[in-house]
């Protein structure tokens, strides 16, 4: 098995991270690991922000929680605060990837070369859909301000850093999903 | 630069294959790395068809191309002639990922998945949305039933093959879409 399928095959969400900050050389591999991704047409629909500011993303987690802790289900907030009580599980870095409109499958192409690059750099990461709430907070238009560049809106969000385990689980790969023809 | 950074780096859209068959094992290799994608939930909302059988294939080619060349506008039709008069560019082999529906960046991941474990063996690929006039020709139920899973729809397909030519040039990466807060 070469590198890369063994790569595919031992990426795992992590959801505990060490919350050291990450080399910049580091970064900058994962960041043209996503630019080189392919897209429809070449048209390549989106853009990368790197979130390295862990202040800023420890304000949006809290912001996140609160409104979490003020929601008539208070599932969620159970979940998250007996992971840590940390929605961004502490990690250091979130490289965000902003997409025009109805370009979805682009920007999942996109999300997975982030997720790959990471895992071959030894980062753990994990692709956060929550991290939309972001924008739904009180402080929702401040953050967008910052984050997202105009003509643009969130497409996905891949959390990045140093795992707290060496050991991560993939989900075990359902092979009755494939089928031959010829 | 390790193995996965070069293959995210030195992937390219393959327009030209030699036709030979490719061997079982890495189609398996293949199939194996879709159906470790990651996905919202872990939902795993696809299914991986991968179509070798190289007659159906040309028999897809020449329906599209025929509904191709009777439409007013030949542009199409030309430039595909242009490039061999092949839609599926020889090809041999076709992964088609079926999705269940609103689920495009879960695809985008499994299709980044197969065109870079493709990569990774050696063999050329090509990210093909074209494949969806396969449905829309005269013979585009007899496909559909032959290719789509119940319930599911076309997500994306990707060609893979041996490629013509040892040499294929990647778009230039665009760093200026890449930006940094903190």
């Amino acid at each position: 098995m070469n590198e890369v399928l063994k790569t595919m095959a031992t990426r795992y969400s992590c959801r505990s991270f060490t919350g050291e900050q990450v080399e910049l050389e580091k970064l900058e591999a994962i960041a043209l690991a996503a630019v080189q991704a392919p897209s429809a047409m070449n048209r390549q629909p989106w853009k990368i922000i790197v979130i390295k500011d862990k202040a800023l993303l420890d304000e949006m987690d809290a912001s996140i929680m609160e409104k979490l802790s003020q929601s008539e289900d208070k599932t969620m907030y159970e979940r998250m605060q007996s992971r840590g009580g940390k929605l961004f599980y502490n990690a250091p870095v979130m490289f965000v990837v902003a997409k025009q409109k109805n370009t979805e499958l682009d920007t999942g192409i996109v999300t997975e070369n982030i997720a790959l690059a990471a895992t071959s750099l030894g980062l753990g990461n994990v692709i956060c859909g929550m991290a939309r709430m972001i924008f739904e907070t009180d402080k929702g238009d401040y953050f967008k301000e910052q984050i997202i560049p105009e003509g643009y809106e969130l497409g996905m969000s891949v959390l990045v850093g140093y795992p707290t385990s060496n050991e991560g689980t993939p989900h075990p790969a359902d092979t009755s999903k494939i089928t031959y023809i010829g």
